[in-house]
């Protein structure tokens, strides 16, 4: 059994267009880099944390990665201490799922420090709980394609049931994060609590359509089920240059482009990484027309999710 | 080519609890017999319907049936004379599809006179002529498993797409009709305008559920699915017993158990025929309880829709 260990927890794409609060898929990058150690003691302390200029908190008390793992140990029963770097190598508040790449990555580590009690899919309530620190509700829509890798719907959550879904290899990933930024909480405050029968229709349709796709490996239906009239319509006013960021894509010759969670980020699901690399090029291009800098990445989906990267 | 044609077009379930106005199914029974013949001049004649005790007018006009083979034989700007005879051999008003199944059935039937100038999935839309008739709107969850059988997910409307699932072959389904009417105005007259967003994601994860535990032949993510937040809480209550008939399907170890479409017949998922035997048994002794008689059928999902039985 290691002593110390370092894993890799991915990014994410939530709600994609027609999912809300439902679907989601694991990016290979970015993603941040967790280390976990065993140390004397019982108690979880974070020594170090990078590349998030300070504004995530040491305590572990009010840390996504920190609230996770003291709620694994205290369902172990287990009084061990362990030490937390968290590296983040991803943008915070980007709507790529930050927080639980950190809570996720960090309860995937000490379950392994630990002898690994529990399987993988058993972990997700503890990273969840580090989400509901993040962002006051302990959604798993980020936390379960992060952990699990692939595709994942959150069928239910009492009990927790989440499906991981099949998705053709050809399909990639272009992001596109904006340097503006959106708190999930004011992201979510903007939307309505009860939304037009008829719109509910057509979303469930297109949910329908788009996991149809995904086992059929057809594209077309995936593209022409990527789309959302909830949510879209009213998230996309808060990302300055949303509706040319879409159509850059589209021209690109993606498939469908929504926001990634949250947002600000932008997601586009394309088919073969050329499209994806293209789409990606054009969307920065157009945000750029508009004085406004990004980042953007391309990947494939993936299918591991969180994996150990080193272990001594 | 035929001068005469007989077809039976099949009772169908829409919604199938948490699809509303978006999937259904096809039953082997029961279902309308139709017979179509050429004759001279270019009227559509219904020249017989049995079956509903005179409910239904003759005039094509009027007629679902008649509307919809007008529509085919306008859209293919062919004179030609069809005369049609209608024999109802399901409950109008029971909520399995009776309008849908006359419609369909014509239009097929008329088709396959005309020596097939459109392949089946594109008689849809007449058929769907036939259902704006009958209850208002051109709906086609459940023209679309009546004329193509099988599971069907109808993603969209403007373009119109159909999506046939896969299903598991040992799914059954138990059906009681009990003999209250609900007409399906009155029946749509009481959904509301406006859904929760929590329950419209709750409904469309369990979308999710189902539609990839068809694809996986997963009985229990089917059973787990089978839900319906939305709009169950609110037709059952026109709906004589549904509580028990729903508790008395669950207890014969039914997968889950719904309203058929806009009632008031109710169906349960069944793993086996001997399960949906049972079920469709103690559904109906249940209702007998309340001193309410019912129809019960038990089929297996119907993977053809409609076919033609004689052609002379």
């Amino acid at each position: 059994m290691a002593d110390s260990i370092t894993v890799f927890a991915p990014a994410t794409v939530a709600n994609v267009a027609c999912g809300f609060d439902a679907l989601g898929f694991a990016l290979h990058k970015p993603g941040d880099k967790i280390v976990a150690r065993l140390i004397s003691g019982n108690e979880v302390v974070i020594s170090k944390i990078t590349g998030e200029e300070g504004k995530l908190p040491l305590e572990a008390d009010r840390n996504t990665a920190g609230v996770s793992v003291k709620a694994l140990l205290q369902k172990l029963g287990i009084q061990q201490g362990i030490e937390l770097e968290i590296h983040k190598q991803m943008p915070l508040g980007s709507g790529l799922g930050s927080s639980s790449a950190s809570s996720g990555g960090a309860v995937f580590a000490a379950n392994e420090l630990l002898g690994r009690p529990l399987e993988k899919k058993e972990l997700l309530p503890f990273a969840m709980e580090g989400e509901r620190i993040a962002c006051g509700a302990a959604h798993a829509d980020n936390v379960a394609p992060s952990l699990l890798g692939g595709f994942t719907l959150v069928r239910n959550y009492h009990p927790l049931d989440v499906i991981t879904l099949p998705f053709p290899e050809d399909l990639f990933c272009a992001v596109i994060h904006p340097h503006v930024q959106i708190l999930t909480e004011d992201s979510r405050r903007v939307l309505r609590r009860r939304v037009r029968m008829e719109d509910a229709i057509t979303q469930w349709s297109n949910l329908g359509g788009l996991i149809s796709g995904l086992y059929e490996k057809d594209y077309d239906r995936i593209a022409a089920s990527l789309t959302d009239v909830i949510f879209e319509p009213i998230r996309s006013l808060l990302i300055p240059g949303f509706d040319q960021i879409k159509a850059a894509a589209i021209q690109s010759g993606a498939l469908g482009c929504s926001i990634s969670g949250s947002g600000p980020s932008v997601f586009a699901l394309c088919r073969g990484s050329e499209t994806a690399e293209k789409a990606a090029k054009n969307m920065q291009d157009n945000l750029a027309d508009f004085g406004l800098d990004s980042d953007i990445y391309v990947s494939a989906i993936n299918p591991h999710g969180t994996v150990i990267i080193d272990e001594n």
